[in-house]
């Protein structure tokens, strides 16, 4: 392969506007640059926040609660800023996901706990963690708390939620979220079921 | 194999002094209870805390600290109810671990962190843990709580000591600690050493 330097060299001096231009994005990049600004454009669509990525659906921030409520409308939503997340039946084989929505401070969260077969050895582990629906910045704004409680034992995490712009599956994949394995669920969980206490607090 | 029932029914009514009667112990057992009863037995020698079993030194509880500051003299002691255990060089390959005593409420705590290698995927699990050097009784006296906290996370276990006479084995096995993974350290420590706030308190 024979590289053009001289188109290279136009390719390097040369920028684009933003794939997401016609959505209100006024930025151009040189090309080099131009995937991770796209990655974080605050114009890029939303995805469907629901774990599994079952759903395609795509749309602006303002339209992603109607289209849980419209189509998504058996996921349970509690007002509140402290709330108990029941995870029930956590000793179904397999891969599954719990959601819940939480409203509070005018603002609605979603509650994620998947758990996940790792390893051939059929180990599982769970994974818990909290996304705003709303922009990086707003979801700055917050802390979560998740908490685990029994009889003189305890686990907590607390963190900075997840925008849904962002997803939670890297946090997931980094362990930047709570997580336990089954042995653990089983010291907290009452006849196969999981509460979780869920606060969430303003800055 | 003939049964001899009327051994066996012999055998049933009959009561063994437990093996620690020369220590003290002044119980009897049916056959079929003494084992479980000797497990348990409070004059049971003391194995030697330390983690990893080199160590073969039994004794009595009030001998335990004598051979700890004897034998395992490297050992950093702390005082105080509340301290930080600094472990050092936590990238270290293989199974290690990092032990430090803490002096509060004139008893003796030892702390244990224990990463251990698991699966084939190389995927390693850090495992946090405190044992009191006291009895079964003493340990339930007390809570403990651990804690790795950095810029917006937070991780926290709390829950009773272990007694060294039941040993640390058995809650690491079954995840009744911290544990977490090798990915959530990475979120928590600073130039490959992991500080855990350890806060020890009276019930
Ligand atoms: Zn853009
Ligand atoms: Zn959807
Ligand atoms: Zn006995
Ligand atoms: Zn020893």
């Amino acid at each position: 392969s024979v590289r053009n330097l001289g188109l290279e060299k136009i390719a390097n001096t040369v920028k684009f506007p933003c794939k997401f231009a016609q959505s209100g994005c006024t930025l151009s990049f040189h090309h080099y640059e131009k995937v991770e600004h796209e990655d974080a454009c605050e114009f890029r669509p939303y995805l469907c926040p629901c774990p599994g990525a079952s759903c395609k659906w795509q749309g602006n921030l303002n339209e992603v609660m109607h289209h849980l409520m419209k189509i998504h409308k058996s996921i349970t939503t509690l007002q509140g800023e402290d709330i108990v997340f029941l995870a029930t039946d956590i000793n179904l084989p397999g891969a599954v996901d719990w959601v819940m929505m939480q409203s509070c401070f005018n603002f609605h969260f979603m509650l994620v706990l998947e758990k996940q077969e790792k390893f051939e050895h059929g180990q599982q582990i769970f994974y818990a963690v909290v996304q705003l629906i709303g922009t990086k910045k707003e979801a700055e704004m917050f802390s979560y708390r998740l908490e685990l409680s029994s009889h003189r034992r305890r686990l907590c995490w607390e963190a900075t939620p997840r925008s849904i712009h962002e997803g939670i599956a890297h946090a997931i994949s980094q362990s930047d979220c709570l997580s336990f394995d089954t042995p653990t669920a089983q010291l907290f969980a009452e006849n196969g079921n999981l509460g979780i206490n869920v606060t969430i607090s303003l800055n």
